[in-house]
């Protein structure tokens, strides 16, 4: 049974894809360049696509950076070196928020699940180790699921399409330890969100500083390349 | 006030432009070339914005077409001289329905509302006239506002978000009427499914026989080309 799962090239959307293969799925791996300036994320969604072996990635592209809003499509300085707890601290949401992005993925998660038959969908949100975007809450996925079930001629008609976030109560390092379990090499995957020019890890950014926490915490050695 | 409006080109998303501006705001038409194969609507959703003297109108392109699953990007035929009394009848979901294509729509106004500080989205959507597709329904329109109230930082910080279906429980002569009140001149609107190469209308599938019904029980001369 094939299932969507949206992959952005990170530690938490590549850990889920192999999830979702683990819990009996296909997985069909949706990415999207939306306009991010770390555009060697779809870089490193490829190498993941072939790494898991998955058979039908696409990548799709729409420009969410000509409405701006968000310093990850380059309208405003991407904060660094904030302290942990800062980092999604309650009622601070970061200038790294793109205005509605999950909306938008999971919308065209959404459209390719049903085109494909298929009535799985599984994204890497989690909550824990985050950087407090609204749309990576459990609130969100069960109302993303909710109209699912209401907008599609298959959420309609009988079959109940469901919206799969594995990761969303765990911390970084579980997600780590079960990724490995898995047997993902996560040298392959790209977090960081302002790579220098050959791709490495800027180490300062919030991705850089949640994903070095995850490592620490399960006591595994940080494979990431830093620039 | 801005207000975010997704204009089509057609009948029901011209007058729902002119609606949100009686109703007190600027209208921000957003245009989505999503891959329909009647790329004409393109060229009258330019019309209608230039006519109603919307100053900022954007096109925005996302393949749905690449996923297939609908006669209107391609995959199928479109239906051609069905009755009044099939179209739009329940459990009756036709093979113009595009998966979760007014779920990336409403996405993708919902990302350009909130960069641009706005937090009202207007929609064309109706169930009266209609094909029966299920994101034209009351149930839609209402768990979209719902989940734009959850997953965006300005729905959970204190602003709502409003997405207004003002055509949803009119026929399509109340609309026609509705939008000549508001001075709309329908000949540079576009509704066909499947125009000529000259860019005249079938007047055979359900767009046009929807639209023809409407201009007759209005009582006004339809002001369509057809082919």
């Amino acid at each position: 049974m094939k299932a969507v799962v949206l992959l952005s090239g990170g530690l938490d959307s590549t850990t889920t894809a192999a999830i979702a293969r683990a819990e009996g799925f296909e997985p069909c791996a949706l990415t999207v360049n939306y306009g991010q300036i770390h555009t060697v994320e779809l870089e490193a969604a490829r190498r993941v696509a072939a790494a898991l072996g998955i058979r039908d990635h696409r990548i799709v592209a729409i420009d969410l950076a000509s409405f701006g809003g968000s310093a990850l499509v380059g309208a405003g300085q991407i904060p660094k070196d904030r302290p942990l707890g800062e980092i999604g601290a309650p009622g601070d949401v970061p200038s790294t928020y793109v205005p509605a992005r999950n909306t938008v993925l999971c919308a065209l998660a959404l459209a390719w699940c049903e085109a494909l038959g298929a009535s799985d969908i599984y994204l890497g949100v989690n909550v824990l180790d985050a950087s407090g975007y609204p749309d990576c809450r459990p609130e969100f996925i069960a109302a993303f699921e909710r109209l699912a079930n209401v907008a599609t001629r298959a959420g309609t008609s009988g079959t109940a399409i469901r919206i799969h976030a594995p990761l969303i109560t765990l911390s970084k390092a579980e997600i780590i330890r079960r990724g490995m379990e898995l047997g993902i090499d996560y040298d392959i995957t790209h977090s960081c969100y302002d790579p220098g020019a050959g791709g490495g890890a800027c180490g300062r950014c919030d991705a850089c500083i949640l994903r070095k926490k995850g490592f620490a915490e399960a006591g595994v050695a940080d494979p990431t390349r830093y620039a």
